[in-house]
């Protein structure tokens, strides 16, 4: 059996829904993978952080950090050093990083993925900002290194979307998407559809953790829009920020359009595209539509959310993902070390 | 560059377009996968055959083709022998087999692609009864030679569904799924829906080539049995023939029916779906079903398709594929030989 170690970055709602199904999984990847999965390091924002190269009680720490309790106590140093120098001192073979979404610079993720990369370990992120402001030097890194950069869960949680394009579509041509994206603007436009106000859906939503204190990053359509730019960049290849993208988010929408939308059999969403010709991106866009149940995005309801790709070869190759969680993420990131693990 | 050699079994509607295809990414296929392809075989079943080693001009052998005129003029070789001694005939390192679906023993295909892999070629079909009735032998001896038994185009033509669960998806435990696979059926609906009679939209659909003449594969659902049996058989790993799906057609369903559904905002689909705990199988069917607009599947209209996926690990995984043609098949068969030489 094939012992791998790694660092996780970050141990909050992700992290720790991946550390449940490493010990979920344990079984399945010995069997299955031959593969055995010792985290040597931990490294949270605020419950301190542990190294051990002997491997670091997943159980015990799941509980620590559940109980708001430092971890430190699980370290072999009690001197581990914070912030990047953090991977140079982990011994491991994989980096995964969980760090919060950075929308203007992808900062502190790419410090982190650089230091594992430079360390020699694969390096695996669910974190956007890395992808749209990191891209290209991160996976020139990889390459140097002989190492892989991979970030599934940063687009759509689990569901396979990039590894679809490196993998199983050759010799495609990607002309276009068109998609919902963000999930919690799925989830507020439902609700007042239903009736709440935009005050009531807000609040609704922070009380299932899908929007943070201050919602604007949904609202105001970041986060699509974020999410537009890591498709344009790895899967165009036409690099973009989120700036750079035409953005309208939902704040305009009046309750009086919701209710017309309603009484017609229809939806508002907001929709994210892009459109390209060869190396030429002729547009990428953020805005709300009101959407027909004739569309597959009307059905595309609560936090889940639907992508379709336009190519020359599938006219229409749609990826639905339902109701994720936190699990759903953490599975994208298991499936990114697994596929880093064959070359995949 | 590299060359790789080509027979191809069957030259209908997929085949052709699947040659068509071939030439038009001639130089895709140069740039980024340095490989040459060169057909080296044709087998039809009634316009004759042709060996060439040194390359068949496609180009001729579709216009041919198109004009019914026997592409034997095209053959080095005028003796080469019909049915699979064609295929030991044939100098070629990859078999691709379209001949048409049998639903009952899966047989001439599997005979064809037994003696593809027993002469050492990978060997690629579209063809569901192949899958259905040969997985098991074919993918034994394609392990035993070193060589890939590969059949994405078997269910949901182009759409990557059974690469997704070789690549991108590892370690996940998939428990059922539920879909939409038959798109003649749901034209069929569609057509009955907006008020012609059965009668009506068999011959509308006929007349596009979306079923036989004799429809009763479609409408009698076998043609979605063989794919719940395919998929079954291979993403289970659960042995399953049509016979063994629970089936019920379109053809007890009446206008009154599908007119009080349409009134209610509703839609009548042939729904296929299975489901297994473990290595048990707990149900699998084909049925009809009315469909709301909150599903995904009620916006799945004329020959689109669509399958959600239940695992562990996504909660629902869907795949749509919209407005499928020949050229989206052939883009199936185009992967799985990019896939079959890169050992994906």
């Amino acid at each position: 059996m094939r012992t791998i170690t790694l660092c996780l970055i970050g141990f909050g709602n992700v992290g720790r829904a991946f550390a449940r199904l490493l010990l979920r999984k344990e079984k399945t990847l010995a069997q299955e993978f031959d593969l055995h999965i010792l985290v040597t390091g931990i490294l949270t924002a605020r419950h301190g952080r542990a190294i051990d190269s002997g491997g670091i009680n997943l159980t015990r720490a799941l509980e620590m950090a559940e109980d708001g309790l430092p971890l430190t106590a699980l370290s072999a140093d009690p001197e581990a050093p914070d912030g990047p120098a953090f991977v140079y001192a982990c011994p491991a073979q994989v980096l995964l990083e969980n760090t919060p979404v950075n929308h203007n610079t992808g900062h502190p993720a790419i410090a982190y993925l650089r230091a594992g990369l430079e360390k020699g370990m694969h390096a695996i992120t669910a974190n956007k900002g890395a992808v749209v402001f990191g891209y290209s030097q991160l996976r020139a890194l990889a390459e140097e290194r002989g190492r892989r950069f991979l970030f599934e869960s940063a687009v759509m949680d689990g569901a396979p979307i990039f590894s679809l394009f490196r993998g199983p579509l050759p010799a495609i041509e990607l002309r276009g998407f068109h998609g919902i994206l963000n999930s919690c603007t799925n989830l507020l436009l439902e609700q007042m559809e239903n009736g709440r106000s935009y005050a009531e859906a807000i609040a609704y939503a922070q009380s299932i953790g899908i929007t943070e204190t201050d919602p604007s990053a949904d609202v105001d359509g970041w986060d699509a829009a974020i999410k537009v730019a890591a498709l344009s960049t790895v899967l165009f290849g036409i690099p973009l920020t989120p700036q750079q993208v035409e953005r309208q988010g939902i704040r305009e929408l009046t309750a009086e359009q919701l209710r017309e939308a309603h009484q017609a059999g229809k939806r508002w969403k907001l929709v994210c595209s892009a459109e390209r010709r060869g190396g030429q991106l002729l547009h990428a866009r953020v805005a709300p539509q009101c959407i027909g149940p004739e569309s597959p995005l009307f059905s595309v309801q609560g936090t889940s959310s639907f992508v379709q790709f336009h190519s020359d070869v599938l006219p229409g190759l749609g990826i639905l993902e339902s109701n994720p969680g936190p699990e759903t993420t953490a599975y994208g990131l298991l499936a990114d070390l697994l596929n880093a693990l064959r070359g995949a």
